[in-house]
């Protein structure tokens, strides 16, 4: 396909090259022009807006890092919306609010494009080996239209239907329900510590009995050796995404009081600094509010 | 080995059977002694107090309901304290408080016997098909006299060291790690619902993500279906084992709010009447709070 | 002074009331203009824009319902910003986000006009009878112009310094105080009633230990009788509130973990269709939570 | 009245004075005798042992640290309920379980000696000063026959009926509300900080607003000073009280999500080490968790 890509952090990059891999076309377009260069070495055109980038396409993927970069380039004259033809498809993979991707939904539709959101699960590592997951919603035809593309991007897909935003809501519940087993290993951990159980054979037990769970053995790794840096996935962007999922349940009206927890212990590793080493790090909090020591 | 078995619940039948199958010699106790009527026409011997059957063996096992029960079965006259020889083992597989695990080992220690802590994770068809898994601790020569019997129990033990409460520790937190998942997929699914995503499809993203991970998949599955009963394990049983988390994380001065919200939320639906429910019903509660209507 | 009222709800009307029984020149302008009808008996001319209400006026007071429409009557061309003189201040009495309060403080300073936040305390009867409590933060001069008018709004001024914003962070701490008795007050009440202590009599012991604290008293003699309608201060707006306390909080990185659990708790009110009701009603749901029945 | 006192902690030492300066005749016991001595100098008996006290006097008052001291005085050959003569009453003041004043109800029934409940609210410098209000339950002729004593004790008495726990419930529900005002203090001083509102500004806010309850502007201005030592009432016992509303609440099926709060936070201030600060210092954890830097 001929393809448009906008936003080339390391996710984003990473994801194009996997789509340069599978054989499609494509151009490029990042804020700063720097990151795009071994894109174009690979083949990849390199746009100078989002404008630029998202005509005589057949779709234009967005990876990008909130829903105020979303927004800079979907809207206004330099912004894919301006850009696309008719019949092309917006694919957001980025982790934004539900509110933004029905506006996204909306203008695509006022503009008679198509709009598909397509958020993805997995670090940088599982991009560049293809090992994302997808869970993609929106209207049927540009589903169908745009599946060669995510299948390109990962090694499986999840289908959730017509409405786009379906895809948001089920990227923010999956971090939701990571975030929650940090704080519970967090808590079963500082418990263990203090009835003297190491780590490591806390560890032990849980791997026999969540067998074959990676995201889980990961993380309980982590939190065990209080490995925060560097991080896998950043407190800030934990704390944006749980953020994000409490605004949700609040213009659907669903009271979560354990992302309201996830939510408070992820601002406050932000407030005291930590807003750079991985979100695990809320398990060290539950370890000093029982007065354990840092592990040297 | 000759070994006693004291409680004949459906876990404690399902393990005695394996002991005998296993080619142990077995007495059996139960305070109702018509549940142990299956294992004497498999050849155990009944006895009428739990002093009686501790007596003559190289180990007894105990499996109760709570607190409580261990107590009235190892204190007193007609207890096992009293009737174990010296150096015969008390392997304590009941998930009770730290608390009482200390004052076990200090009853067995006192009077020269034998004590190791032995909860088992698993539900009573995993323990007719001796797919139990076993975590003990204790003293390392009575864990080793008892290893023979600890591995006929399951399907593998974890050994968590010299202090026999570090296994009733890691049960515990092991019970509050699936508790926190259950929790959290109940909010996860709220919102899912009122996002217009059918938990069906949330459950299908979900095993797509933590795949292979058993546990999980059970209990999304309960929670999409509100397949509350018959209980796998009953709300009211897992109020009090977040209890006993609290309880522990209080003498050891760990504070746990997760675990807080978590007994808050059993213990609204024990207040409610669904204490024979499932525990899995708090992911109900968390609908509830949402204004979502009931499955039918 | 000769001042403008913008706002003419329950409170607005009864504070433009005030104005003019003290002696201001007052024009007003309401969205739907019937609300203005006994203000113009009075003897207040009635505008057809903000816009046109804020020209020739020493000041303009908005008290509206929410950031939205706060923003409305302020930006654009039939808004305040263009109305109003150099010199000229605008007076916001609206419960509104700390970030809006900061983009109106730079808005009316780039059209050089003054800008002064006065979030004020009490309900519509309080209004009625001059008792309400005004907080007011801004620039020093314009505080100093506008004194008569804050001072004919209520029984007394709190002045929180030049920075606009202190007053409206603390007019929602305020709101969150009151918010966190309601749910202290309900689960005490719950566990009272529980226990079989009348809530009458509960009511009784607490005037007596927290005596001559009026807010107390009325909230808790809310509860007590699950007297809920008609709303003093609605459940909806009480849940935006503390969405706006949790929204600066967020802002300056403040983790506020009650008021997370007050915002679930409200936010749960408005799910099941309370949102109408008095935000006492969080005292109803911990008796929910505890089984118990409502009072009939 | 002919009364015997037991327990002489400051508390106790100027409860006993107030029965001696209204004219009642003394007899105390104290686990450590010297307490007693200042008693003696003013005409107090002293007692060897707690029944040694308890004989021929109409009434016993207790007022001990925790339900194992109230245990260790009443219970056995040389306690309280050998010692009362039939129809003789005990009067218990300590802050105990609803569990044990239910023990203690059965005990003294059975022995035909009368109880009631009556905890007090106030601080030692308000006993000293006789403006204890004094909450007290019981079989009605048992109160009635103490009421000289009741009164003499502080400003006031509320009577909550013939059940006695019911005292013990309302003690422990007013210490709630209390400790919810701390934490909402703390939080919303945080919030205020960050916002460039000095505490100080915050308080004298406050103070207008709940004018004239002197428990909110004591606290309010030990969180604003963050003036923790010496404690008025030590956070350590603040988390036993908090430890035993959730036990009453957990024995009556009373989820109390704001009382768990609480308690993860007190225990959370002696996890740290500050359990002998003020329990108000949780007000300085929620600066904590902001990243503030203590008050120098």
């Amino acid at each position: 396909m001929k393809l448009a890509f906008i936003g080339l952090g390391s996710m984003g990059s990473a994801m194009a090259d996997s789509l340069l891999s599978a054989g499609h076309e494509l151009v490029v377009y990042n804020r700063t022009a720097e990151r795009a260069e071994h894109l174009r070495r690979r083949g990849a055109r390199v746009a100078r807006t989002a404008n630029e980038a998202s005509r005589d396409v057949e779709a234009v993927v967005t990876m990008l890092a909130d829903d105020a970069a979303v927004e800079s380039v979907t809207f206004g004259e330099d912004g894919i919306v301006a850009g696309l033809a008719p019949g092309a498809v917006h694919v957001s993979s980025s982790t934004i609010s539900v509110a933004l991707s029905e506006r996204l939904a909306a203008a695509h539709e006022s503009a008679r494009q198509g709009y598909v959101a397509a958020p993805v699960f997995g670090r940088p590592d599982a991009a560049a080996t293809k090992q994302l997951w997808v869970v993609a919603a929106g209207p049927r035809e540009d589903i169908d239209r745009c599946l060669p593309l995510l299948e390109a991007l990962g090694r499986g897909v999840s289908l959730l239907g017509d409405s786009a935003r379906a895809a948001n809501v089920a990227k923010l519940a999956g971090n939701f329900v990571i975030a929650s087993m940090l704080e519970a290993l967090g808590e079963a951990m500082a418990l263990s510590r203090k009835a003297g159980v190491a780590p490591e054979a806390f560890v032990g037990v849980f791997s026999s009995l969540f067998s074959r769970s990676p995201i889980f053995e990961r993380y309980a790794g982590l939190i065990a050796k209080e490995a925060f840096a560097p991080a896998g996935f950043k407190a800030s962007l934990g704390r944006k995404d749980m953020g994000l999922v409490l605004a949700a349940g609040q213009a659907l009206a669903v009271p979560m009081p354990l992302a309201s927890l996830l939510h408070d212990n992820l601002l406050a590793a932000v407030a005291r600094g930590d807003g750079d080493l991985d979100w695990s790090v809320i398990g060290r909090l539950a370890a000093e509010r029982a007065g354990l020591p840092p592990k040297s």
